[in-house]
């Protein structure tokens, strides 16, 4: 069991991260203002994990509620939110109850907003299940559901008491999810470590073998970037954008294939491809450079080629990102395979021309 | 036109009270972040007194877009503020965007609610045109919408960037509402300002003429008594409770008799008056205290007894209070006629009792 903080000076908390994470009753208590708990989790999620964490708590003498909602990016929307207010109203909870999001970065992001909002604000924990929700959106605070016309648009910057990232839950993750899921790992070496991107590369027979040692290594090393970025930059004024490489691109691809159709590791592959594509025509990195990302994500069996959407729908989706700026569209771009730049500099033709290198013909 | 200021370090603000305060496009130029405001307003108000704020606007070479609520308390809900994200998404508003909030207590708390989760943040300014959004909602930056089983539970903590509370628009506020309005100022008086409450029971006349100056006077009286209570407690861990005194009364009359049958400050005044019983059941204050206050709210056409929902159903309904802890609930409670205190201390028995001799039998 390894432990990282992330240093948010009263708001700071411990993201644990090893096999059996999930049954530390002792730590979860220790984060509880009361001893009662929601855990808010969905029907895949529950059946395998679910007793895991709810019998030590029970032992414990930690009265516990479950709330089950449906497995999906569709359901992190309004209704299904709703059904979570529905059922602390309905059992009276307080706000000193404290949410536990069992689950995928779907079920994080709700929790969290609900946690955010129930009576303007009640403690939350995460307990993510996925490798994208252990080595990304778990840590740093960003709760969100989505709407018809964008991804996460309607949310709340709400920082968990603790993250408890149980590596044995992995086993049992389908392999397209787990694949999903090293895109937000190369993500951190992309941007700000290269070091670890080549330890990535180095590591990644390993890795797709989900041998635990290399798997705890890669979920600490990224949980550190993050932790470090979300420390420097709670609210994303300035550096915590580089962490949404590739996302402008692939909020887009998931956008318009409608929620749940593309998942979000496999989009933002695509998209970080599209980001390498344009810093390549901007001069900013070579054809090698970008031949290279692109290997490591055929070896990790993602995706490197986006949807036949048409470049001009691209284009519509991108402009509801929230990183525009009086009008003006900013992407995370490479400096080099290691270094990101947040930029408004790109050409609006260069932009169509990288998505259109990098997607399928109409 | 007088000036107070909300001291919370990086998030103070000026809360500015006279005639014509609407028009001050300066003072709402000087605090947007990029030259575009959405004003959100209901279809009573905007015939009203839209385009007083908007004019100027437009002249001061500001962009606006108008998003018009149905009016009501029964819209403080999930489909109405989702009409304002949608006219957002619709529009491509940015994270710097200003919303800007015209109208009473409803409009504020969905229209703050939307700008605390439109992309996780937007800037906001208060814009009250009725004498209870002046006093009392506009200023210290709760945000809500309600939901079936209960006011207020879904919502955040997010301060606006300016309030501008016009008293010209009291001259058209309907006497019901004007009058719901007095109860909310007349509970600073009760909480922590005997002077202020001495000064109200003396220029009761003058304020239900609208005298003006009577009116700015009390307005920034008001405020004054509310920027200091949140100032020493924006999120409510201790003193900033003291300004529900009634609440909790009053909001399971608004739930039981259904959103917009009974108006916020007419719940609230047989609130009081049942705090008041309760705090004279517990010997805290004599007869004649809770006598002088039921004499002013009767001079002021306020309501002294509640609806005869059963007094079961009363308790039934302040159990989903959110200042519930631990299942037990606290109440708003005075040591005098100028002094409130948060307690747990009252007998079941003597909460029901305060409860059946200030509501009509079933």
């Amino acid at each position: 069991m390894q432990t990282l903080n992330l240093d948010l000076a009263e708001r700071s908390y411990p993201i644990v991260v090893g096999a059996g994470a999930l049954a530390r009753a002792d730590l979860i208590a220790g984060a509880l203002a009361q001893p009662r708990a929601v855990i808010v989790s969905n029907e895949t999620v529950a059946p395998l994990h679910l007793a895991k964490l709810k019998a030590p708590l029970t032992a414990a003498g930690i009265d516990t509620l479950d709330v089950i909602l449906p497995d999906g990016e569709e359901y992190k929307d309004w209704p299904t939110l709703n059904r979570i207010f529905d059922a602390l109203l309905a059992n009276r909870c307080e706000r000193s109850t404290t949410l536990i999001a069992l689950g995928g970065g779907v079920i994080g992001d709700i929790t969290g907003f609900a946690a955010a909002c129930y009576q303007r604000g009640v403690p939350f924990i995460q307990a993510p299940t996925t490798l994208l929700a252990q080595v990304d959106s778990s840590v740093g605070g960003k709760t969100a559901i989505n709407h018809p016309l964008g991804k996460n648009m309607i949310g709340a910057f709400h920082q968990p008491q603790l993250v408890l990232a149980d590596t044995d839950t992995l086993a049992t993750l389908p392999l397209r999810e787990f694949r999903s899921g090293l895109a937000e790992v190369i993500k951190y070496g992309l941007i700000r470590d290269p070091a670890f991107l080549a330890w990535l590369e180095a590591n990644t027979d390993a890795l797709l073998a989900r041998e635990p040692q290399a798997l705890a290594e890669a979920i600490v090393r990224s949980c550190r970037n993050k932790a470090e970025v979300v420390a420097a930059d709670e609210r994303e004024s300035g550096e915590r954008a580089l962490l949404n490489l590739g996302h402008t691109f692939g909020h887009a691809i998931e956008t318009g294939c409608g929620y749940g159709v593309w998942l979000h590791g496999e989009a933002i592959a695509v998209g970080m491809l599209m980001a390498a594509e344009l810093s390549r025509r901007l001069g900013w990195i070579d054809s090698a450079a970008v031949e290279r990302i692109e290997a490591l994500f055929v070896r990790c069996g993602l995706p490197v080629q986006g949807p036949a959407l048409g470049v001009e729908r691209y284009l519509e989706l991108m402009a509801h990102d929230k990183k525009v700026q009086d009008g003006k569209l900013r992407l995370v771009l490479l400096r080099s395979a290691g270094e990101a730049v947040l930029s408004s500099a790109a050409p609006a033709a260069d932009i169509a021309a990288a998505i259109a290198a990098r997607c399928r013909a109409e």
